[in-house]
């Protein structure tokens, strides 16, 4: 019952919010705010938080500016009268980063979901936050240009989103992840003014880099309205290749000869044997029939035999059953990837999205069966590999008394000890997730007092009176 | 006269800095500290102010911490006596980034110049700031790896001083600017702390992006002691291109065609006529003979062939005389690019380092002539114009009766000029060199009012008392 308490009580709007929502009301009609009701209860949590929250009665307030404007002005009144904001996307996160309490306003970004120009001979697009992740790139196909980051989430989560996560994704192997992607951002910040930072251009050294600090900021610093984004031709040419291995510690071990040789594939992602028995258990496949596990490549751009020569010696030296698949193989394997992490609702399930030195990677799966057996729980992981990120999959069996709401401490100690193990390998509890709400007591492993009271000064000299997400990301 | 008021005066480090140097003597021997003299000198100014000050009596008080630990101690006894401390590297910066008045610390990082680490299956080396950006490329070359930043002072510029401009170069336009390719740092804060912030694992989103904010701040938020930079194995092939055009205007228009093509070159320099011109008035050589403008570009990775088939038929589809170059004839090219913005001493000179978004380069050249008439000077460019960036070189012959410290009004009327039209398409005012204390005014053309404060107050959070660094990058 805890997760729920937050929500227990009716959403009434009533005190210091109350105040905020008549304000809006009476002298800007025209911005669609929603009182708490059960319609919001959407907006209570992300893709973290839902799950362990239940159901719930009623949501929190809710504003849903379609305008730069309009969000200025409900920032204005929130400022106002002391109540705090939280900033919402698609609410695909996955860290508890746009979770909302009752006495809070979200604001949505959904309605600012235009795209604003794509300009191909300057290779940018600009776009309001709104605008889902795939709905750009499928707009974009036309120029024959793309834009590269690619969470997982692609198709539901949204650019804003993505930005205020500093998402990664498959492609950021070579492509860099959603920072190396926003030159320049329009940004509300907690006193209702609007910022122009950045640049069209693709350089650009004016001044502090305000864009790439507010990138992954998790919305604690101010609400990105624009966002002009770097795009990039799509490749002359993709193949995917797998490379099957005896062994899970085979295929871990394998990455390292990747690394020493020339390519460097657009996507490199790993799945361990117990992730590959996973997805034949769910979906009918024979993967374990093929090997103990599975690096699955993306080559793109010029000279792809070459690259695939390259990759098949670098990779059958250290025992690869290498192939290139054909399309419909490809898209098979890349659609058991993106949707294959293995666990049902008959699980309980913790994870997480540490990230390590590319070196590390074997360590980290090495340490499996040892952590299954300390923690009684299945660990399996799929691992964006080409930079050291990798998604644990922490599963236990519910049994027939058991609660799906209130996993047993052991599947949360499992996760936790593995983060603590990125540490030790000189990695990070967050590869691309973010902190929010449910890794902040994991980044103060990470992060020193002298460091963390750094980022506070910062977040304090952007917000003082802690308007914008208090709690997330710090 | 003017110029050098700022050191007319003995240097005797008198007063709060008289304290500092005290202190330091006292109570920490071991660290070497320069009193203002005739021989620190050099230390007073970069590249950017050692034209115009001319020369000086004596130079500014200099510490040459070799240590981390000792650069905290400086710090923290300039700090304890209000003494603002300018960090420096090799001093090649070519804002003013570095320069320091006779009240000041210089904190030179010359003696942390040790190559800590290299670690080829982590994609990483662990460099002190001192090191230089090309020793660091010579050591990894065993490796077969490379770091790819490469601005054009690579052979005697710092690894720190890099990363305090975020330093470009000419491989940028593939490979990424400073910040690409730095994934944590060791930071003395204005109080003595150190911090490490970043991670060695490629990806990492906990906590706000200090490393980002860091990188190109130019000295004012704390002093690098430590970086880790990100690696790339060398590519497999490399391929010089030219492409000569029949006046600067059609050079310029042909960018684009590189552009809409599939081509992404690892280099694209773009020299105008002018600088052709120049640069076979000073060398010897007959570019001009060639063409009116050249494309000089750099392919590099799989599919050379293919790569430079797809490149030459965009290029000669617009009119290009498009050449495979020999090694031989490509390493004398990329020699005269680097050495040739062709002025001398006989000429004053501004430069500039304005950038603007990639289909705007052509506007910016085709402005030239009418500027030329207006300010009675001569301009041509180099362009980094893969991305954008512009190096304009304005010079001015200097008649017999002219000063050569004293550069008519003109010539920076016109590089200002140069600065606005750069804002005015959408770019920014500085590409890659910083704002330092020259480009200080064209800065405040470019920042609003309202980033400029959320960037001083960033500023103030990190340096209260501004201690480090004062008037610079802001």
């Amino acid at each position: 019952m805890a997760a729920t308490a937050p929500v227990s009580e009716p959403l009434t709007g009533t005190g210091a919010l109350g105040d905020v929502l008549s304000d809006l009301a009476a002298s800007l009609p025209h911005i669609t705010v929603l009182p708490p009701s059960a319609e919001t209860v959407g907006y209570l949590d992300d893709a973290a938080t839902r799950r362990a929250r239940g159901d719930a009665a009623s949501g929190p307030a809710v504003a849903l500016p379609s305008t730069a404007e309009e969000v200025r002005e409900v920032v204005r009144a929130a400022s106002r009268h002391g109540v705090t904001i939280v900033p919402r996307g698609a609410g695909t996160g996955l860290s508890g980063g746009a979770s909302a309490t009752a006495d809070q306003l979200v604001v949505s970004t959904e309605r600012l979901n235009r795209i604003v120009e794509v300009a191909p001979l300057d290779e940018v697009a600009v776009v309001e936050p709104g605008v889902l992740n795939s709905a750009l790139n499928e707009h974009l196909e036309a120029w024959g240009l793309f834009y590269a980051p690619d969470p997982a989430s692609y198709e539901i989560s949204t650019v804003g989103g993505n930005v205020a996560t500093n998402a990664g994704g498959l492609r950021c192997a070579k492509y860099g992840v959603t920072r190396e992607s926003v030159l320049a951002l329009d940004v509300v910040l907690a006193d209702g003014e609007l910022i122009t930072i950045g640049h069209r251009s693709i350089k650009g050294v004016t001044g502090l880099d305000l864009v790439s600090l507010f990138v992954g900021s998790e919305g604690v610093l101010g609400i990105v309205v624009r966002v002009t984004v770097r795009l990039r031709p799509i490749p002359v040419a993709r193949r995917t290749v797998s490379a099957f291995f005896d062994s899970t510690a085979a295929g871990a071990s394998a990455l390292s000869a990747i690394t020493r040789s020339p390519v460097r594939p657009a996507v490199v992602e790993f799945l361990d044997g117990r992730t590959l028995a996973n997805i034949d258990h769910h979906r009918g496949t024979d993967l374990s029939g093929r090997g103990g596990s599975l690096l699955l490549i993306e080559l793109d751009g010029y000279g792809i035999e070459e690259q695939f020569a390259d990759l098949r010696d670098a990779l059958e030296a250290v025992g690869g059953r290498v192939t290139q698949e054909t399309d419909a193989a490809a898209e098979a394997l890349w659609a058991l990837r993106r949707g294959g992490r293995g666990f049902d609702e008959r699980s309980w399930f913790a994870g997480g999205d540490i990230a390590v030195p590319k070196s590390r990677l074997p360590d980290v799966f090495a340490a499996f069966p040892d952590l299954e057996q300390r923690f009684g729980v299945e660990i399996g992981a799929v691992a964006h590999a080409g930079d050291g990120n990798l998604h644990p999959v922490i599963t236990k069996p519910i049994p027939e008394s058991g609660d799906p709401l209130t996993p047993p401490a052991e599947l949360h100690d499992a996760a936790d000890e593995l983060a603590r193990l990125a540490l030790s390998l000189g990695g990070t509890v967050s590869g691309e997730h973010g902190i929010g709400t449910v890794k902040r007591e994991l980044a103060a492993l990470e992060l020193s007092a002298r460091n963390r009271a750094a980022q506070l000064a910062v977040k304090a000299a952007l917000d003082p009176f802690e308007i914008l997400n208090p709690g997330k990301a710090l």
